[in-house]
């Protein structure tokens, strides 16, 4: 059956299952989701059941759409829905896009809107027609997150016939009666960075993470005649939004795929604020950026967001879930389902099995999986990390003291994920008396993505969750936080000024607003650094870290000038957003069943051999450190 | 430096090197080779070590060729020829050609027509200014080698610059600064048959052997994308002439690959005899062949044949050298040395390690080799064969009990190989009183193949080489020995005749003529049927080795019959062109320095593995068994 058969096959197995007199207008594959145009939406409405069953009986996600011309204007049924809603629900925004027949309501507190079992929805679709679509207003406005959602409706046309060509490559018949599953290692193997896999059936090609190597020009094997032409690859899935797994997915587009990405709201929005970034330093660098910012909006215009759990067709014979991965907000560990029960294979991107201030512990319970591709930053024989308690201590201890001196703390870390878990250490010590009050100066982007994660709060854990939505208890707006402007003049004041501590980007001293700090606080004794993440080799942070007593740094005008370090310097290891190796061996301990092999990836030579070979000793399964350019087969 | 200025470059180096006086009007490569134009070939023959100390110079294959225009005219150059080379050399054909400015010399002696050193072969061009190739005068005529010389002078034209742009194609400049090896199985990954790999580098992929499955319609993983588009491959290198190896080279062409073929002068003859067969065999079962014989005469146009032991630049960064297998005729271990000093990588193809009565034993001695994809035919833990001499006394007292009693001894082999060892065996056997004095028959392509065994006698052993050219020595002319003609007439002559042995192809009883005889011979018990070959599963040899008594196979009119086996049933192991388990393992024992890795393919599952363990254990070496569509990487 080609896929308008089966379009038409469903309409009418649709039509059989509604009650009579409900007109359905067309069906219709939009991405992953059927959906159903309908003239009577609030007939749709009336039941409540009526799509949960349909989605149950028909095995689909399922969406209804009103036709144009059934919805009422969008004033009065602004007005409509104002007399709904109850007014707690504190509605601050609304967005009709006439050509989804939906609405997006921003509310402070969505649940309102929502009603029991989604009962006050379909009240404002039986009132109005427009499907509502409800979103948290944020505690902190964030210019990505307001300007995604407004690109995004001005090339709603060009979406959605992307999201049904797509819906249409995805239902396709399958062609092949070969039966195999492979996975192509085109980066990341043996090494940190430009992580990228290629996975392969006779039917589809799916692309997992697209990086860059940090501190190197090198990208993944794109040109590998298995990734080739491009055009051929069905979709491009993305773990989570650090450059080293998502920095190059935009350049897929100028080399001419046009396919979907996968990936989780957050991941999203952070991509593109990173991307954005990366092409920015790339130019302040003086470097030709591999891309420009328009391919970043085609990447946005061509990403399907999943949250996690949802298990979505992405080809004839895949199936892909997300679930929480505790890295970096919207991180996930990825699941592929292929074929009818014919194999699993899971990717865990980089992960952190234990909770953090930040995050649920990475997800490793699926219901089958046969291969892992697990990453392995700290698989090495000796990657035993300290206690995030011991960490935080010796951190406190040091901010303690550089005060006492009269100086400042100097904090590089990277605006996404340790920034924001820097942020909550620092806020509560501050609050409980742990450290005496100053300012925390926030320079970067540091403050764009704190916005992101409170855009997000589903994503973060239950205890920060609910802390945010209470004004007074949402650690980010604590009074101690102050945003640096762009422009050196501000920073003069920070050096010049009382003790205070400064967190700023970017996390390996390798360029951004850290350097200005750096070369003004670096003469004075009195002041400290601290490094609170891992300083790749090559780096000035890693320079400084292995006791350098002077390094050079590039200087405002475009040279580089020599700095000496005669500030104190501290490593704080126990921060990391990755699992230590105890962490990575526990999260393959405790799956149950264990996978049949695992290829430990993402790490340098030495550690990812190390941790194969651990996992070997102890479990006693196939484990494989892939070379990249390699190409395994596991059925 | 381009192919045009590097042609420019060396034309310059020759004519520093050369004496004065010698006009070179042009330099170019062909193939493999670089050719020298002149309009003086007769001063270049006066310099004996001239062409030699260029080629060592440059470090490269020169071979010099006449301007048209220069030369005498084909009779008064046959006269001069005939002046100058003895009488005893026994000349028995001249073909000029004057596109190359070669003549072929067909002779009994090729030794007298080349002189010492090849002085009578200068001595020709001085006097003639045509360049002699002289060819052995086979004893036995093969329409195949005929026909591939005469289409191949027919061609020369387009030939010739299909060398050219081979040419330029191997000198072309190195583009990529990466460095990587990687070696896909496209093919015989744990299994047996539809053997082809895929070799490549950043600049170069070569396809090695590209064959069928005996028994199935599965071809080679060609639709990967790691080989496409067909037209990247730059070389294809046949390892030997079997169907399980060659058969779907032809089919290359048909998909648009244009490139050059490599492989042994006596391989690309078989290959044409055994891939028009494959056609012819495909057609009478009414199967549609995959590709028709105008693909296998492409397939020929493009071979370029190299001797073992030459050393050639097949890409900007690969060099080959093929080595005696000692499988079949022609039969090759391939050399691959990558880059200057990079890598090294072997494949066995199919090996014989032991001597046998027609080849040598299979090479093992390399300068160097990392790598070697190693065949596992035999490689399973109770693959011990008997000893030939076993082999042959059970074969010896089968055919004497089965003469006494007055039957026909049929013996079902393959054309190519099998049935040349039988022919020496029975032939010795008769000779020495050992069996009775009787005809055998040889019906299918026996003959043909035989013949193209004494076109190629350098391929032979020693002693077998020096026999075959002692007419009353060799033993493939004995009295014995009886084409049976196409057609059932005198087949059933010899049903009703006198006690016989048949050699009949093919050899697992798949089809061939071998079925009419079983079909003649069957019921009576005084006959003998003597497998001395490999019966695949799916076979009627298969069914008849493991104890059938009936079996059905096609009739004459299309139809299938049920045939009874009265006639007694042999198995006779010993006699395999494979190297069993013991020699496998003792090829790897002896090679000195032994690789680091070795992959085992072309075996069954469990013999690949059997294999790789023992070899693991034994020499303590990486070891794997590659599945097909796995890449492995090597640098």
């Amino acid at each position: 059956m080609n896929v308008d058969e089966e379009l038409e096959d469903l309409q009418e197995r649709i039509e059989d299952e509604i009650p009579g007199g409900i007109a359905i207008s067309d069906v219709e594959y939009e991405g992953p989701e059927l959906v159903i145009y309908t003239s009577d939406p609030k007939k749709f409405a009336d039941d409540g059941d009526l799509v949960r069953d349909l989605a149950r009986k028909l095995r689909k996600r399922i969406t209804v759409r009103p036709d144009p011309g059934v919805l009422t204007d969008p004033e009065p049924a602004k007005d409509e829905i104002d007399g709904i809603v109850p007014d707690d629900a504190g509605i601050t925004d609304y967005d009709f896009k006439p050509d989804v027949g939906e609405v997006v309501i921003k509310a402070e507190k969505p649940g309102l809107v929502i009603g029991k079992h989604g009962s006050t929805l379909r009240e404002i679709t039986k009132a109005t027609g427009w499907t509502p679509d409800v979103v948290r207003t944020p505690p902190i406005e964030s210019s990505t997150v307001d300007n995604i959602r407004r690109y995004l409706t001005q090339e709603s046309d060009e979406r959605k016939e992307f999201l049904r060509q797509t819906g249409r490559r995805i239902h396709r018949e399958e062609t092949s009666d070969d039966e195999w599953v492979r996975v192509t290692t085109l980066g990341c193997g043996r090494e940190v960075g430009r992580a990228a896999f290629l996975l392969s059936t006779p039917e589809t090609r799916i692309l997992i993470d697209c990086g860059d190597k940090p501190g190197t020009d090198e990208t993944p094997y794109l040109q590998a005649p298995e990734a080739n032409p491009l055009q051929s690859i069905d979709a491009v899935v993305l773990t989570h939004a650090h450059l080293d797994h998502s920095a190059l997915v935009p350049l897929l587009y100028k080399y001419g795929y046009d396919g979907p990405i996968y990936t989780t709201p957050p991941t999203r929005d952070l991509m593109s604020l990173l991307t954005v970034d990366y092409l920015d330093v790339a130019a302040k660098q003086g470097r030709t950026p591999p891309y420009d910012s328009e391919m970043v909006r085609e990447a946005i215009k061509h990403t399907i967001t999943l949250d996690y759990g949802e298990v979505t067709d992405i080809a004839p014979d895949i199936k892909l879930t997300f679930h929480n991965a505790g890295h970096i907000l919207g991180s996930a560990v990825v699941h592929f389902h292929i074929g009818d029960g014919l194999y699993n294979v899971g990717f865990s991107g980089d992960i952190h099995y234990d909770e953090t201030r930040l995050f649920n512990g990475a997800v490793n319970d699926f219901p089958r999986l046969e291969t892992l591709f697990l990453e392995s930053t700290y698989g090495g024989r000796n990657d035993q990390a300290p206690s995030q308690e011991e960490a935080e201590e010796k951190l406190i201890k040091l901010i303690r003291k550089t005060h006492d001196d009269g100086g400042k703390v100097l904090i590089p870390a990277f605006a996404v994920g340790r920034s924001q878990e820097m942020m909550i250490v620092l806020e509560e010590a501050m609050r409980k008396g742990r450290i005496p009050e100053m300012p925390v100066y926030l320079d970067g982007m540091i403050w764009e993505a704190t916005a992101i994660h409170t855009a997000h709060p589903e994503y973060l854990n239950d205890d920060l969750r609910d802390r945010i939505f209470h004004e007074d208890e949402n650690p980010f707006l604590a009074d101690c936080f102050q945003q640096v402007d762009e422009g050196t003049e501000q920073r003069q004041e920070i050096r010049d000024g009382e003790p205070a501590i400064i967190l700023a980007t970017n996390g390996m001293m390798a360029g951004g607003p850290v350097m200005e700090h750096l070369e003004m606080l670096a003469p004075d004794p009195e002041n400290s650094l601290a490094f609170v993440g891992y300083q790749a080799e090559g780096t000035t942070g890693a320079r400084i870290e292995s006791g350098r007593d002077e390094v050079r740094v590039p200087s405002s005008d475009g040279r580089s000038e020599t700095v000496k370090i005669k500030m104190n310097v501290y490593s704080v290891d126990g921060f990391s957003g990755h699992g230590d190796r105890d962490e990575l061996i526990s999260f393959v301990d405790e799956m149950n069943p264990r996978p049949e092999k695992i290829f430990t990836v993402h790490g340098d030579e030495g550690k990812t051999k190390a941790l194969a070979s651990a996992l070997y000793q102890n479990f006693n399964m196939r484990t494989i450190s892939p070379m990249n350019l390699e190409t395994h087969r596991f059925i």
